[in-house]
C-alpha cells in the first residue's frame, strides 16, 4: 500500500480510515474506528505523501488530546488496496475533472469568501461543456412541462398556470400527452424508454434525415455517455478486441475501453483539413493493430468534433462509411453536438449511410451504424438531467435484444430525461403558443455560443505561435499553441507536460480554466489546450491575448 | 448465426433487419435497406425459429407484393452476432422483466382494448417493486419542491404558489437551499453529488446510527443499481474474483458477476427461520469456493430482504460481521428497504459494526462496508428517478479515490435524482408547514403497505401446500409452494419450471402477475414465487386463493 500512518502502540490495532483530498476533488473522510465520536483528523495526500490536519468540524476536545498524543505509526489493512482492486479500473484515466479544475474551483471559493489576493476578480469555467453552470437560462417550454410532470396537482388549476404564471396552453396540452404515457415519472419505464417518447424520436430522426426510423430501434440512455458504455460494453469481448477512437478525443472513449480491457486504436484527426477524417490515417492504424493482433470492431466518429469543434463534410462521412463496409467495422457516431453547427450544415451518418445504400446498391448494405445524441448539448443544454438515446441501424436482432437485456439490468434511465429528450425533438411548431418564445431563447442561445467563438477565434488570430482552425461546430476550439523552448523546459523541470504547465499558468494568472490537449490526445510535439465559448461575455478573451504575451516574452 | 433468412436471388446481397419479439418485451425494428420506406416486415423469434408476420404500420402496397414474392433465403451477415459479442453480456440473467410480464402487458392492453374473453377484469403486476405504477401516489412536499427546482421562475409569484396551489413556505424555502448548491438541476453536478446533498445525508445517517458519517464517504447515485455496479465493477479484478450473493436474490448481483466474469458463491438463506442468514451455509459454501480456487472478497447482504421480505436481527448482522471480519470480506450492504420494516425495527450494518467496534476493540477494524439506499422504495417510491447514495466505511482512501474515478467518467448522477434523495433523508420536521401532510401521506402508504401484506399472508394461510413466513418487510411475499407430482409433470412436459407453469397459470386464470422463484434462486427441490403488495386492495388475495385450489385440485 502506498500510505502508511503510524499510531502509538495503544492504538496500533486500530487502522485509521482518511480524509483524502484528491486532484480529482473527491473527499474521503476519516475516523477512527474506536471512538468514533471522539477522533476524527483528515490527512491530505499530496504526491503521495499524507499530511494529517485536524478537522475542526468533527472533533471534541478529547479528541484533539488524543490527536496530540498520538504518533503515526499504526498500518492500515484493507481487503481492497490499490494493488488488488480491478486493474482495469485503476488504468482508466479520465481527466476533464482534473488537478487544474480543481485548483479553479478553490479560486472560486476564495473570491466568494472575499479573498483580494489573486489578480483576478471572477473564475472562468471554460473546462467543460456545462452550459447551465455557466450563464446559459433552460429554455421555458422544456421546463414549464417538466415542472408539471414534477407535480401533475398543479394541473388542476390551469387557470392560475396561464395567468399567474404564464404557462402557455400547448405547455399543458404536452405535459397530459407525457403523463398518459408514462403515468408518473417516479415510475419505472420500459427499459428501452417510454413508448411515445421513442415514437417521438423516430419521427425527429425522420424529418431530420429523410428517411424512416423505428422506435422499437431506439434506446433511450442516462446521457449519451451511458450509451456509449452500454455500446462498448457489448461489442468488446476481451483484450484482443479494438475500437478506432479519433485522437484528440473526448476521453469517455478511451477510458471505456481500458474498463472493458480492449484496446484503443487510435487514428489521428488532420488538423490542418479543418480537424477533418484523414482515410490514410485510418487505414494505416488499422492495418498496423490487425497485424499486431488486434480484432477491430468498431470506428468511433464524433461529429461535430469534441474537443476540435470540427463538422465533417459529406466527403468524409462517405469516407469513414466506406472503410467501415469495406472493413467490416461497426460505426459509433458520436452526434451530440448535432444542432451545434456554424458553418454548413449538419449531416448525419445514418442519412448519409442511407444515401449510400440508395446510389450505391449493395456496397454499404452491411454496415452497423448505432447513432447518439444527447440532452446535454445544443441550445438545451439540460446536461444535469442525464437523457439521450441511441439508434440502431443495421444490427443483428439477436444482438439488439442481447443490448436490450444489458440495459434492464439497470431497470431504465432517469424518466423526467426521458421526458427532456420527447420535449428536444418535438419542440414548439409554429403556430403554437410556445413557439416565439421557444424561437427566441433557441437563437439568443445559438447566436451568443457563435458570436464568443468567433471573438475566441479572433483573439486566437493575434496571439504569437497560437493556430486555431474557424468555428465549426460544438461547444469548443482546440487551438495549437507553439510554446518557447525555455517555456519546455520549465515544464519539463517542474515534471510537468507543457501544456498543462501552459494551462496552469493561464488560471493562476487569469482565473480562467480550459483543458491542456494532454487530456484528449494529440499529434507528437504538438501542444493545444481545449477551451469551450459558453461563458458570458467575450472580454475574457482578452484576458488570454495579455496572459499570452506575458508568457511568450517571459519564455522567449 | 441462429437465424437466418432466405431472399429471392435478386435482393440475396441485401440483408434484412428484423423486428425481433423477445420475451423480455424489446421490440427491433426491421427494414429492407435499400428501400427503407417500401419494405418492412417483422420478425417473431419464438423458440429460435423466426416467424414473419406483415408490419401493417410501415408497409404499403409495393411492400406487401414485395413480401409475398420474396422467398426467404438471404443470409444476415452482421459483424456483431450472437457468437462474437462480449460473452459476459451473452451470460448474464435477468428475468425480472421476462415472459410473464410481456403477457401480463399483453392481457393489459387486450382489457384496454375492450376484449371480454378473458377471465379477468384487471391485470394485477404483482411481478415488480414500482408503486407508482400502481396505485401509490407521490408524497406532496417531495413533488412541489421538484417542480420549484425544474422551473425556478415559479418562484417569482410565492403568493399564487401558496394560495392558487397550496405550496406551504417550507415547500419555497427548502427549493432556494438546494437551488444555491446545485445552481441549477441542468447543470452537472460534482460526480459524487452535490455538496450540499451529500451534507444532508451525512446527518440523516448520523441520526438514525447514532455514530458519525461524512459526507466524503457519500456516492450518490442513479439509483442503488448503479450504486451496486459500481462496487462490483471496483471490488472483482476477473475470473477468479468471488462475492457470496444470498439465494434467494435480486439478479441483479448474479447478472452483474456476470458481466464481470466473476464468481457468484451463493450462500442459501434459512426460510424456517424466517429467511435469516445461516452462518454454516456461509462458511461452509465459503470454503468450498476457497477450496476451488476463488478469491472470495465481498459478501452481499439484502436487509430488509428481496424477495423474501425479511428483515434481519441484530444477531444476524452481527454474524455476518463476524465472517467479514474473520474472512477479511467487504461487506455490500443493499439497505434500500430500510423503511419497509413491519415488525420490530431496522437495523442498519454501519450501526451495528460501529457498536461492535465499541464492544469488542480491535476485532472489526478492518471490515470495509459499503451501504446502500435508494428513492425508489419505502415509502418514497419514486423509481422512475433514478435517485440513491451509498457510504463507504473503513475504505483504503486510494481505492475510493478510484471509486470516485469511475463514477466521473459518467459525469454524474440525474440531479434531480440527487435532490429527491435529499428531500427522502430530511424531510419535513414537526412544526414545520408541510409536516401534517407528509405525515398523513407517509404513514397512509405504510399502513396500507402493511394491511396488504397481512392480508395475503392470510391468504396464503388458508392455501394448501403453501407455506409463508410472516411479513416483516419489503415490498414482497416469497412463499414456498408445494405442487402435486402431476403438476410438476405437466409442467416438465411443457418443458418449464414448475414455479414458472403455475405462475403462468395463475396469470392466464386471474390476471395476477409474479415471478417464479427460480428467478431469485431457491434451494433445490423447492418451489415459490414472489408476489409484491403494491397493487391497490385486497380482493386480489382471493383471486389467488381460488385459483390455487383450483389448480390443485386439477392436478390431485
Amino acid at each position: 500500500m502506498a500510505w502508511q500512518l503510524k499510531l502509538a502502540s495503544h492504538l496500533r490495532a486500530s487502522p485509521l480510515r482518511c480524509s483524502v483530498s484528491r486532484p480529482s476533488g473527491a473527499w474521503l473522510s476519516c475516523h477512527h474506528q474506536h471512538a468514533p465520536r471522539h477522533f476524527s483528523s483528515r490527512v491530505s495526500l499530496a504526491a503521495g505523501i499524507p499530511r494529517v490536519s485536524p478537522d475542526s468540524t468533527m472533533q471534541s476536545q478529547t479528541t484533539l488530546a488524543h490527536t496530540t498524543r498520538r504518533t503515526l505509526t499504526a498500518v492500515a489493512s484493507c481487503r481492497l488496496t490499490l494493488d488488488n482492486i480491478n486493474p482495469n479500473v485503476k488504468a482508466a484515466k479520465y481527466a476533464v475533472r482534473g488537478e487544474i479544475a480543481t485548483k479553479a474551483e478553490e479560486y472560486r471559493v476564495r473570491l466568494a469568501q472575499g479573498d483580494k489576493s489573486l489578480p483576478f476578480d471572477s473564475v472562468i469555467f471554460a473546462n467543460i461543456g456545462n452550459p447551465q453552470q455557466l450563464d446559459q437560462k433552460p429554455i421555458s417550454f422544456f421546463r414549464q412541462v417538466l415542472s408539471l410532470l414534477e407535480n401533475p396537482l398543479l394541473l388542476e388549476n390551469p387557470e392560475s398556470l396561464r395567468t399567474n404564471f404564464g404557462y402557455p396552453q400547448d405547455v399543458i396540452d404536452r405535459t397530459k400527452v407525457l403523463l398518459a404515457d408514462v403515468q408518473s415519472v417516479g415510475a419505472y419505464s420500459h427499459s428501452q424508454g417510454a413508448p411515445v417518447i421513442r415514437d417521438s424520436v423516430a419521427k425527429f430522426i425522420e424529418q431530420r434525415d429523410g428517411f424512416p426510423a423505428n422506435p422499437q430501434d431506439l434506446f433511450l440512455t442516462a446521457g449519451a455517455s451511458s450509451g456509449v458504455s452500454t455500446l462498448l460494453n457489448v461489442i468488446c469481448d476481451g483484450p484482443s478486441a479494438g475500437v478506432l477512437v479519433p485522437i484528440p478525443q473526448y476521453p469517455l472513449y478511451t477510458a471505456t475501453l481500458s474498463l472493458l480491457d480492449a484496446q484503443c486504436v487510435p487514428y489521428l484527426l488532420d488538423e490542418h483539413k479543418a480537424w477533418g477524417t484523414d482515410v490514410d490515417a485510418i487505414k494505416e492504424n488499422l492495418s498496423k493493430a490487425k497485424a499486431a493482433g488486434t480484432d477491430v470492431r468498431a470506428i468511433v466518429v464524433i461529429n461535430p468534433g469534441n474537443p476540435t469543434g470540427a463538422s465533417l463534410s459529406a466527403e468524409d462521412i462517405k469516407s469513414v462509411l466506406e472503410i467501415a463496409a469495406e472493413e467490416r467495422l461497426v460505426v459509433i457516431a458520436d452526434e451530440v453536438y448535432q444542432t451545434n453547427v456554424f458553418s454548413g450544415e449538419f449531416i448525419s451518418f445514418k442519412k448519409r449511410l442511407r444515401q449510400l445504400q440508395q446510389e450505391v446498391p449493395g456496397k454499404y448494405d452491411n454496415v452497423e451504424l448505432a447513432s447518439l445524441h444527447s440532452v446535454s448539448k445544443g441550445m438545451v443544454g439540460e446536461c444535469g438531467h442525464r437523457g439521450g438515446y441511441f439508434e440502431l441501424v443495421g444490427f443483428d436482432p439477436e444482438v439488439a435484444a442481447q443490448i436490450y437485456k444489458y440495459v434492464s439490468i439497470m431497470l431504465c434511465p432517469p424518466v423526467i430525461g426521458q421526458c427532456l429528450v420527447e420535449l428536444m425533438v418535438n419542440p414548439p411548431t409554429e403556430g403554437e403558443p410556445s413557439y416565439e418564445l421557444y424561437r427566441k431563447e433557441y437563437n439568443g442561445i445559438k447566436d451568443g455560443l457563435r458570436s464568443r467563438a468567433l471573438a475566441l477565434y479572433e483573439a486566437f488570430q493575434k496571439m504569437e505561435g497560437v493556430e486555431c482552425q474557424e468555428p465549426q461546430g460544438a461547444m469548443y476550439l482546440f487551438p495549437t499553441i507553439n510554446l518557447p523552448a525555455k517555456a519546455i523546459e520549465a515544464a519539463a523541470a517542474e515534471n510537468r507536460a507543457a501544456d498543462e504547465f501552459y494551462c496552469l499558468q493561464l488560471l493562476d494568472a487569469t482565473g480562467i480554466c480550459v483543458v491542456p490537449g494532454s487530456g484528449f490526445g494529440q499529434k507528437e510535439n504538438t501542444l493545444h489546450f481545449r477551451t469551450t465559448f459558453l461563458a458570458p461575455g467575450t472580454d475574457w478573451a482578452q484576458r488570454i491575448v495579455k496572459f499570452h504575451s506575458e508568457f511568450m516574452a517571459k519564455y522567449k
